[in-house]
């Protein structure tokens, strides 16, 4: 479920595999329907999903903001259990961040500071309790720093228009040294790899660079802890990626995304099986595959609009990746990826890489 | 043109470049369609060709059994000199073992001892110059051995139906120590990149492994000379394969195959741009990428029957490629490759790979 740019490398990886795939959503010709099969549907249209699922031996999505109502349906329409992976109550803890962060809670992990907001009293409170500035972030269908504001002190706090806030969490600032990302992938007998750890830099809310493994890494072994401690409580199969932030030698849970990730795209050229291979082998009851890195790969977005394909295929060892996606402001329609031998090297590497991305020089 | 498993590995590759694709081929439902978009016309069907040709910026071929004829008519439709990558002419030449073996001798490259042979008086002569045993191949239309046999000696050499030998090579037998070969690409500058010498193990006259880089490699030297004379004296555009005999330290060109070529198919997982990438980039224009090894490579065909993924996938670093053809007797259906730090660790993984793809054990 799902015809984006992450079904559309799912479905890559899966002709290798030599698995049938069908791309199922509302769009009318996204990128995916170029590489495989689709079937038109909303996804709020229940009898569509479940007629257009009906074929398939294992449903996957790619995406968080699906009803949970319509996955609910199609975990009702077989015997087998998980026959949808991950499950429907995966993606209900996951899509509200109040019950994410709620969760990280009960499972020890740490968190920046939180609460519930819905109008300006709560609002009122978690800034006498976190203090500002305050970040207000709707709980359901933010993504790449949609639905968030940050608010600095009263007068802006009472600005907010009081519709905005229904829904929310107010956070505390972190002031973080770096973020990084856990990707992980859990199988159906349980047992579960993360990759090395990666290190992201995003710029307005998008990410725009992952450096994995990520420098300095002896914080993985917690980051590592962390993850596998969600996966366990969820009875999760399939890859997904845990992002955190680290203050000192501390590491915050910042959000959990139930799919492939933006920042496991390196794993394309930089592992052995790339995140997508290895949610395709956990989803389809298959032997993991190695998610061990073949050097220092830094990944960059292609965001807006795409430079000359021959400026891009000249950088050293660049891997391309375009989604086939028509270009527009803010939105991700390809990525290059890099894998160096060093650290060095990929510092080296880094500013022709972004200055080529940027359309820069 | 054309539309088995070369053509769906390029097409998948061309999809993370953004490059859109086509595949034209005679086939109702063939194993690229699966994966791109395709066009159903016989390949002596100018006009049909054509037409399913006509919004392509560039056409390439992944088969050498095509009508020239129907090459040189695309050839002529475009002001663009090359429109056609590799031309017309490079198929005429290599589609003929004849015109092939002449052109390497013109080109000061070795070749196992060869005379052209189209009845018995010829075969006599043949026998006479060359000695027993005569290996006998048609010049045009065989491929993993399908048109190729061998005479002993008087007896079995008038046991030959008059016409079978008509047009024909015969070649002296050669006793060699291994098969090697050269996949090279050239680009549309004239630049030519040679990927490390691959080394290969036949069974029944079909490709059964390959390990790249081959072990004692300083014979590539001499190899890529071989391959870059080749490339320069047909203006090659792309990727392409000569198939060698190494005797001693004498190296004999068997025969080339102006497309990518299964003993490239190691360069997907272990070398850093795949033969099918840069035979895009090359036919696109755009620079070539990186021929570099990460490792050491064992490729290992599946052919006739499938088996069970969830063993395939088992196997340590496997990187699997199921082309989605069905199972028959001697048909290529997928295959498998490991990347391994060195050749000892090749060694020892050789077997279970072998094993495993034999369906043994």
């Amino acid at each position: 479920m799902g015809t984006g740019q992450l079904a559309r490398m799912l479905a890559l990886e899966a002709h290798c595999l030599g698995l049938d795939t069908v791309v199922v959503g509302p769009e009318e010709a996204p990128c995916a329907a170029s590489v495989t099969a689709h079937r038109r549907v909303q996804f709020d249209d229940v009898d569509g999903v479940k007629a257009a699922c009906r074929d398939a031996d294992v449903v996957t999505y790619e995406l968080e903001h699906l009803p949970v109502a319509t996955l609910r349906a199609l975990e009702g329409q077989r015997d087998a259990p998980n026959w949808l992976r991950p499950s429907a109550s995966v993606l209900a803890v996951s899509q509200d961040r109040l019950h994410e962060k709620d969760m990280f809670k009960s499972l020890g992990i740490s968190t920046a500071p939180y609460q519930a907001v819905d109008d300006h009293d709560g609002l009122g409170q978690a800034a006498a309790t976190l203090g500002y500035p305050l970040l207000i972030k709707t709980r359901r269908d933010g993504f790449d720093g949609r639905g968030q504001r940050w608010v600095r002190g009263p007068q802006e706090l009472a600005a907010v228009p009081a519709a905005d806030l229904q829904g929310c969490i107010a956070e505390g600032a972190v002031s973080f040294d770096r973020e990084l990302s856990v990707v992980a992938v859990r199988g159906l007998d349980g047992g579960i790899a993360c990759y090395p750890l990666a290190e992201n830099l995003h710029v307005e809310n998008m990410l725009a660079v992952t450096r994995a493994p990520a420098r300095r890494p002896t914080i993985a072994e917690a980051a590592n802890a962390m993850a596998e401690k969600v996966a366990q409580h969820l009875d999760y199969v399939g890859t997904f990626c845990l992002e955190l932030f680290q203050v000192g030698t501390t590491l915050l849970a910042n959000e959990m995304a139930p799919r492939v990730h933006n920042s496991g795209h390196w794993t394309l050229d930089g592992a052995v099986t790339s995140q997508f291979e290895n949610h395709l082998r956990a989803v389809a009851g298959l032997p993991l595959g190695s998610v061990n890195a073949r050097g220092v790969s830094i990944m960059a977005n292609l965001v807006g609009t795409l430079p000359p394909l021959s400026r891009l295929a000249a950088l050293p060892s660049a891997k391309l990746h375009i989604y086939g996606k028509s270009p527009r402001p803010k939105r991700k329609i390809g990525h290059v990826t890099q894998v160096l031998p060093t650290h060095d090297d990929a510092d080296r590497a880094e500013k022709a890489l972004l200055d080529c991305v940027n359309g820069v020089g």
